[in-house]
């Protein structure tokens, strides 16, 4: 197996909670060495629900697999200065922190360049201006929850979509200055706000604008796909269906599945509108709903996937989160994204490698560290410590290892 | 201004839709040159949903903003050589192409590797079999719609989440595989399914580790934060704010800014719970929701920012997209993300700049060009075409560019 596009990187991650240690999992799923530094005893993240009976973080495991784990004392001098020197080793691919822990001094820019002048430092703050913000207060402002779900009230959703948007910022930000210090010699300090991410993505996706030019903000339209066909569907037995086209192939694909088409042609002189364009699609929503409702209402599940499949139609079956565990073979091992990986204090789960399939190939599905595993073994291979001097940081609790025989 | 840390890079981009453009839109926002080609008269999102009044189209314009747009006939074969020739370019930061599209033959892999050895084709697809799939159909199966909204319902997000990450996770695979050529001077191919990204990204929040190990899903919460304390309240002058405590000191600062400590005391020994813990705080959120609404319900929404700022309580306020524009000092110019940019066809709008901030800088808010306005230019500057041989592509409708006098 290739070691992946990022080999040769070593990114040391000071990190809690969502999108700064998706940033590092995303770069040791593409071959970097990622480590990640938290207090003896972890970090506010380390109990994070869901637990298992144990009591072990589902949500720390998942979010931290591929790293490599060390625990220092980061309220003692001696505990920042060994972080100090880990971000700030030698070595080309080495001096890279990535960080969303609010600026402490020993974690500076200023000060990690006064340790290593092409240090790349990046850090993920809540607000463009340093004050703090989290996935679940920035969202309301977005926009989005008086948009989504019934009219009328404010729907947060579920995913951390922002979370995970920042992350995956981050990475790219890592690899993005890392490639500019190879050109230029120099590294640099990259700041990313997670309310940034959400403005930049509301600009992006044409929202703003529309405010601006049209002065009209986004009707709540429910499960309705905006500004073309697509919506929801209760099966015979129970099910809900989503389907949706974003092209005129993709309509009579529906039109066709369903032998509907003649019913729906009646639409169009009903309410003027012509069903050959998505906005004309849009603007029938409901006229189009209301016929195809009884087509979905009549037959069950399979037999709807089996004729929507064959017709080509773009559909997709809701699930929760156990139907997609249980019924979906993506959702499996028949799909090369995932592996089943024993997982230290959770079990045997599956577990996926990176989205991203590199035709020359990169790491494999892997677990997450057991917390602080690491420490002796990073202690000495990066820093050069004797096994001496790591029983003595060990002894005076400056870095812990339950490895090692644990010391607190 | 610096050229930003991709300087040097040319990605040429073959796509329709959210995540392919974002991709691309996303690395010229880092300073790569990225060359848009679509079909004479655009591709298939070329008038979708928002439009102005005059029916340019505001999505097309916020997803492609910093690109070159060029237009051929891409059913000719001569306008699929001179995709593949521009794609095929010399130049070490040149031989990149990004897509959506699905594979036809000159947008192969094989076919353009026969052209440039160490060209990087990154292909987005719907699933990984290369069956189609849109963030919509994907979307219902990721479990978070019987999650989100009230419960006993499917509510899908509005934000079309999973095209946003899988653009991010686009780009990031450009400068990864670029990463990979300059060590190895090797190009290659790789691939990203929609639906891949969905089910990574579920489970590196968890959820399958949790029905594969507790053998639970994950129930509906409403706007509660999951295994915390947050959730909306309604202030007395009609607006709704939300508030989050992630750590013992966010759940402090709610308690005093509140000045409900004493009261909220009595619901450790009435329900049995640990209110030091998320945990516990999470298992009583309707109790400390029944004691927080009547204090939000008696405060203005000013009044309330007052004393939440004063006690750094986590909050957010709920906006609907015009109350962001309007409102939001974040969304305006006193943020550097943003700059007033006039958009052809549009208007002057707010138009942000990449959320990463580069401390060496890089381009700054960009607007979208004009569909195929690049095309002369950049058949002169890449392949070296005279202005003779322009006119003659151009007179044969091979290719279209509206600066020129448009030739359809």
């Amino acid at each position: 197996m290739n070691a992946g596009p990022l080999a040769g990187l070593r990114v040391v991650e000071v990190s809690a909670f969502v999108a700064a240690p998706l940033s590092g999992m995303t770069l040791a799923q593409l071959g970097a060495e990622v480590i990640r530094i938290d207090p003896i005893g972890g970090n506010i993240d380390v109990n994070r629900w869901p637990l298992t009976a144990e009591g072990s973080s589902i949500y720390w495991s998942s979010l931290n697999k591929g790293k490599r784990s060390i625990t220092l004392d980061l309220e003692t001098e001696a505990g920042q200065r060994l972080a100090t020197e880990l971000i700030c080793a030698p070595g080309e691919g080495a001096g890279i922190v990535v960080t969303n822990l609010p600026g402490r001094g020993w974690l500076d820019y200023d000060s990690l360049r006064a340790q290593r002048a092409d240090v790349i430092v990046v850090t993920l703050t809540g607000n463009h201006d340093g004050s703090p913000a989290v996935d679940y207060t920035v969202n309301p402002s977005s926009g989005f929850p008086t948009a989504t779900g019934p009219p009328g009230g404010v729907t947060n959703h579920v995913l951390p979509a922002w979370d995970v948007a920042a992350g995956l910022y981050l990475a790219l930000a890592v690899v993005g200055a890392e490639r500019e210090r190879r050109a230029t010699g120099e590294g640099q300090a990259v700041t990313l706000a997670l309310s940034d991410v959400m403005l930049a993505t509301v600009a992006n996706l044409g929202y703003l604008a529309e405010v601006q030019v049209n002065d009209t903000g986004r009707e709540p339209t429910g499960n309705y796909v905006y500004g073309a066909f697509g919506r929801d569907f209760a099966t015979a037995d129970g099910r809900r269906v989503m389907i949706a086209a974003m092209t005129g192939r993709q309509w009579t694909a529906i039109t066709t599945a369903t032998r509907l088409a003649e019913r729906l042609a009646h639409i169009e002189p009903m309410l003027g509108v012509d069903l050959s364009t998505d906005g004309g699609r849009y603007q029938a929503r409901e006229a189009i709903a209301a016929v195809l409702s009884p087509w979905f209402a009549r037959h069950a599940l399979s037999e709807i996937e089996d004729l929507l499949t064959r017709h080509h139609v773009l559909y997709g079956v809701y699930r929760d989160f156990g139907q997609l565990v249980a019924e979906d073979p993506r959702c499996s091992l028949a799909n090369p994204l995932f592996a089943a990986v024993d997982q230290p204090g959770i079990g045997k789960v599956l577990t996926p490698r990176s989205p991203m399939a590199f035709g020359r190939g990169g790491p494999g599905p892997a677990a997450a560290p057991v917390l602080g595993g690491d420490t002796a073994a990073v202690l000495t291979e990066h820093l050069g410590r004797t096994s001496e001097q790591v029983r003595s940081l060990l002894g005076r609790n400056v870095v812990s290892d339950p490895t090692c025989g644990a010391t607190t």
